[in-house]
């Protein structure tokens, strides 16, 4: 049988991160590539505790049929957790729980765009954003990433060209992959210029409890007045992202839209995960496991930038994290980045080649994205120590 | 903000099923409309047990990221669960886990269907999976179920029409909502008929295994020579609905296009719920389980029988189903279906009124879905005796 695909196929893109990973399962491999949070981060206990009782005391609940917007409870939790920071989700917004970010991006996408569509994103950014976007025949506006956020000047022209983006994606929070963290000025400047265009929000916060150095800074959501803001937070870095659980907050007309279109999705998220990150949430000591979190990834983004400095210094440049799981790596403008991506690669080191997040894989890039989240610390260095190697290979040619 | 939505928007429907059971809280109601299974038939203590030790000596695979495909050995396993009822899923074809089957109808839809095609389908079928195929734009070709099966002639006129469908839905076990059982004839004719016209069949089987009377009929995918079938069976009834598991299988070439738009879907489905599913078909007394399952249904099924003959008998007609979880009821002709659902409802007595499973819900149906799965036989009793009265007080009018 020879399948007729929808035209949309033709569109899709795999991950080539994924099929990166596919290829480092030898034990060997140093991976600076996957972006996988780290297994240590897991409050393994309290969920093995919390889920034992709930079977034992609540099996309906875990384990039938649950309402498509969620577990009530969670959702309502899940407001409360999000404003700890600030008044990020309004009483007027609605709240649903979603199979991870990934389907939030997946429905605002299939909610807001029809083939030929243009979405505005930071470039370089994730590139499963991106995915879902293509593959409702809908092509990306870029705005340049800068040192502080995106670059303003090229959001305005960007929000302000005909055809009008039907929304601007943006992950002001420890970006992936840059790690750079967007400065209160542009927030502010971003949700202006937004409003001013009328063109709605995609606010991605997966990262957002991992920060490690630096002040808290408002979510543009927290500055909204007007539902103009879609926002995601996720629990997939703070409980776990196999049970892919994430909430999305915003005006309820959207949210209600996206919750008839997640009964076609998944019907609903996994009603036994959804129950035990409510207990979690409500009687495990979240506070400390989160700043066990944040020690964890502070520790690791050090030493990272340790060994950066040690066997790379003064010849890359690159933003220093101030949390999240990421360092975005230039290198020389004489290095050719695929082959030196490919050179690390043949002594067992691997990383994702810069191109993979922008919204044209073919236009070059002199950029590397390192995750400093799984290997341990004399991997770590070893790792490094090894692109320090390769690329004194290449500049002493 | 006032959002602009995609053209697609205004083709979504919600679940009219989902909407009654909302207004089902009220405990005094005695429900016939929801298509859960019964809370007895979950192997609760099995997934307490293995859940407990998974977490204990395997955290990292549940709860780290997972690959799009699904866990390896459930895929292996759910091969061979599949193949205890002959070769359903050959050695050529490709598994995926997906988050429930509902996953699934909406996969194919977007793989196969552009704006303005036709899928043909079973009449009345799952709106879920009408759902899913009016989201993307195209259109439905039912074909009328009979007490065996779809009537092939229509079939054949679907299938052949211009433009060609894209596929064809069927549910030859059990169905829903008509409790039909596809005759082996009419498989065959389905499978003979699908392959003179080339179009692809979408075999949905999620009560395969609650079949408690008449004799096992080998699926339309065991009959598939040439990957014409995309096969998708459940752990919903057996395990847990609220896991949201269930298992596609068909040629590579489209289960490969499935797992790259499943990335941008939900990225992979609950890891922690596919390692549980994994222990528990490998390590549980399944088969024992599984009679326990189709002994519950049996008798609740033998049950609401027994009362619909005794209060409705001689008024109303049914197939009498060999296996799942609902009951057709065809209403005299002089009854007006809707007035009649709405008045027991007066009476607390839910059911889904039949336009809700036809392609088009303006058209005029004489039939109404009751589920034998969830109330207690007393209830059931009260239920259905109610039924009779509000019938007789249609019929003396």
């Amino acid at each position: 049988m020879k399948f007729e695909y929808s035209n949309k196929v033709s569109c899709m893109h795999g991950s080539i991160i994924r099929e990166l990973i596919k290829n480092m399962s030898d034990p060997d491999t140093i991976s600076f590539a996957g972006g996988n949070p780290c297994v240590e981060s897991f409050p393994v206990e309290d969920i093995r505790r919390i889920s034992d009782r709930l079977l034992r005391d609540d099996p309906a609940g875990c384990l039938q049929y649950g309402t498509t917007e969620g577990y009530t409870p969670l959702r309502e939790e899940a407001r409360k957790f999000a404003n700890r920071h600030g008044n990020v989700i309004k009483d007027s917004d609605m709240v649903i729980i979603t199979s991870g970010n990934m389907q939030v991006f997946d429905m605002m996408a299939r909610l807001l765009c029809n083939e030929g569509d243009v979405v505005a994103a930071e470039e370089p950014s994730f590139m499963g954003c991106y995915n879902a976007i293509h593959n409702c025949g809908a092509s990306l506006a870029g705005v340049p990433m800068e040192s502080d956020g995106a670059n303003m000047e090229v959001l305005e022209q960007v929000l302000s060209a005909d055809p009008k983006p039907r929304f601007y994606y943006t992950t002001p929070n420890y970006q992936n992959p840059t790690g750079v963290t967007t400065s209160l000025e542009k927030r502010t400047k971003t949700y202006e210029l937004c409003s001013r265009y009328q063109v709605p929000i995609l606010e991605d916060d997966p990262y957002g409890e991992l920060r490690f150095s630096g002040e808290h800074i408002p979510s543009i959501k927290t500055l909204d007045t007007q539902g103009l803001v879609v926002y995601c937070g996720s629990f997939s870095k703070i409980l776990s992202p196999g049970m892919r659980l994430a909430y999305c907050a915003g005006d309820p007309d959207i949210i209600e839209k996206m919750t008839t279109l997640k009964q076609v999705c998944d019907v609903h998220s996994n009603a036994w995960a959804q129950h035990v990150c409510y207990e979690y949430l409500t009687t495990a000591d979240v506070e400390k496991n989160i700043r066990g979190i944040q020690d964890i990834y502070r520790d690791k983004a050090a030493y990272m930038m340790e060994c950066l400095d040690r066997y790379l210094g003064g010849r890359v440049s690159y933003v220093r994290p101030q949390g999240g799981m990421f360092i975005w790596i230039t290198l020389p403008e004489e290095v050719p980045m695929l082959e030196f991506v490919q050179r690390c690669l043949d002594y067992k080191v691997t990383m994702v080649p810069g191109n993979g997040f922008l919204t044209d894989y073919d236009v070059p890039s002199q950029c590397v994205r390192l995750s400093y989240s799984l290997p341990p610390k004399e991997d770590m260095r070893k790792g490094i120590e090894i692109m320090g190697k390769v690329l004194d290979s290449f500049l002493q040619k």
